[in-house]
């Protein structure tokens, strides 16, 4: 196993595993005909993904000085679950047909419901559904996390963190749909947000729970490198979401171009577009941003703007900064060196990703 | 504390303390400004209720020999926790506007929405809410299951059960939709859905937890009697629930009266109904049930078509029958006698409830 694992195939196929056999050992609960749909959504869910919340749980571990026990993989890919869950879920809330290239979760069921001819509202169906089968994925990482064979003692310290994430989770969520709503939040109040929603949990919890897992402890070094290393890896990585979302490539994302400004997302990139824009600019992204009818022309307006107010540039900017300063702070950490090597790699995987 | 203890007032309070000493320990976490609406809708959510899972559980421990550990309360009063996440992800689900006489939930942040001039969709903001903090409620009941106090070997031995519990749910509340959706269904699939949905996780599981806490391993007179005590009970506390629906004086049940008929639900009663129901019964029962328009006076012919099909006395003597099997095999279980005497309480108080 060389550092290369950090973001190689390996990893993805050993995560690939452990939940395909996690799915499989629910078959008894949850191989009634009936539920058959339900089994290969999740399925369907759980493919693919760059599993860069596991890989950062692993190398939290073999950093602190975690052997190479395969069930640090096993507990590792429980955020999967968790994250899959999410994704279902605001996908729900924001209606939003695609994930990943396909229908997601509720226009899934919704379909489902159509062709079968059933009864009743299609929508209310899928949407019914797609609640539950998120609750199923939330419930069962937390399954998958505390059967993963780590010995008692790790997952004992390290369960607060568990907690404490995915709380965190529901709360980023909640402040997410609020930001939406109020409309016109700061670059800061953006910036918390995304921390929160998605920052956190994506980089900085994962690594955390990797550390205290094989240290049996939070300790001050951990907190330091999480804060330091894992905070700002988490806000790189929501900057690159935020472009992704207006400048990304639907072929590599799997949403339609330009779906953040289709839907009106507050984010740190819009929050700066505004700050800095133009009277006349101003007019313009209060008009087209939030536009479910947005078309190629107004999309072409939209990223004109975030360009020429200096909005991109400077988030370009802010990712270099933060990826910097997060690279750093490896340095100063009593890491394995493999370890190192592999959270470098991984920050730069997460900041520079083109999906 | 004597065995009236099952039902009276000294175990709800209990359960209110912990639920609230529970919430507020999360305050740190979830204390900010904006945060608040979710947490003062989660307090209102967790109070009142018959808190009928914690005394089962309770009364599972004490008739396995549990002693008066007072963190049993704690991981009893969890299940409450629980039961409020489904609920206020079922009102999501089936659209309704009231829960014990209260908005539900996503109609209570839909108002907040409003009230606030907030941009975008009220309803939108509304459900999104609702499934986050239906998402926390269900985190939060695991972690206060986990957190109880309880001996590890205690926890060790009934986890396999709390986490069947909870994937079962997801898969009854799932069954459920199928069911509504795919209507008609016979007596024996609304039975079937009864019990998946609600009955095994009010009574038989809630019981068996408290059961194997104190045993330390499932065994085979606890299996007998989950499934000849608790199983029955569920059943027979789901047919009383179906007639609340059709029956249930809106003051006590706090829903519209015959919420259930205009929702289309296809309960067991239903079921019976249709089965016996004339040509011309069956006729007005296709057009009337599921109409969310429903006035009074078709309310009143569609309680009148189940009274005369004799839909409603079977149900009411399947009750009695169902309570006396349970109550037999209370005999057969090596129980402590104030537990036994409790559980015969707590049969009677769960299947002749008013609400």
């Amino acid at each position: 196993m060389t550092t290369s694992f950090a973001v190689t195939e390996a990893l993805r196929a050993a995560v690939d595993d452990r939940l395909q056999e996690f799915v499989d050992r629910q078959r008894p609960l949850v191989g009634a005909p009936e539920l058959a749909p339900l089994l290969s959504a999740a399925k369907d869910f759980l493919a693919g993904g760059k599993r860069l919340r596991p890989a950062f749980c692993y190398w939290g571990w073999r950093g602190a000085g975690g052997d190479q026990d395969p069930a640090i993989l096993t507990a590792a890919a429980s955020l999967e679950l968790l994250q899959a869950s999410a994704l279902i879920h605001d996908d729900v809330m924001d209606a939003s047909d695609l994930r990943r290239g396909l229908p997601s979760a509720h226009r899934r069921f919704e379909a489902l419901h159509e062709a079968s001819g059933w009864l009743g509202s299609a929508r209310q169906f899928g949407e019914g559904a797609a609640v539950l089968l998120g609750n199923l994925l939330l419930v069962w990482s937390g399954e998958m996390w505390r059967t993963s064979g780590l010995p008692p003692e790790a997952l004992a310290a390290a369960q607060p963190v568990h907690d404490h994430m995915r709380t965190e989770l529901m709360c980023g969520q909640y402040l997410d749909l609020l930001e939406q709503a109020q409309g016109g939040g700061t670059f800061d109040s953006a910036l918390r947000v995304a921390l929160h929603k998605s920052g956190k949990y994506s980089v900085e919890q994962p690594l955390r729970l990797g550390l205290v897992l094989a240290a049996r402890e939070r300790s001050e070094w951990i907190d330091r490198l999480c804060v330091d290393y894992g905070h700002k890896v988490g806000i790189a990585f929501q900057l690159r979401d935020d472009l992704l979302g207006v400048f990304g490539d639907p072929v590599e994302t799997g949403k339609p171009a330009g779906d953040d400004l289709r839907e009106g997302k507050r984010t740190m990139l819009v929050a700066r577009t505004v700050a800095a824009a133009s009277p006349a600019q101003a007019e313009d992204v209060r008009r087209l941003l939030g536009d479910p009818e947005l078309d190629d022309e107004g999309l072409a307006r939209l990223r004109q703007i975030i360009e020429d107010t200096g909005a991109l540039a400077a988030s370009e900017e802010m990712i270099k900064q933060y990826l910097y300063d997060a690279l750093g702070a490896l340095d100063h950490a009593p890491l394995t060196p493999d370890a190192r090597e592999a959270l470098t790699e991984l920050a730069v995987a997460a900041t520079s990703r083109r999906s």
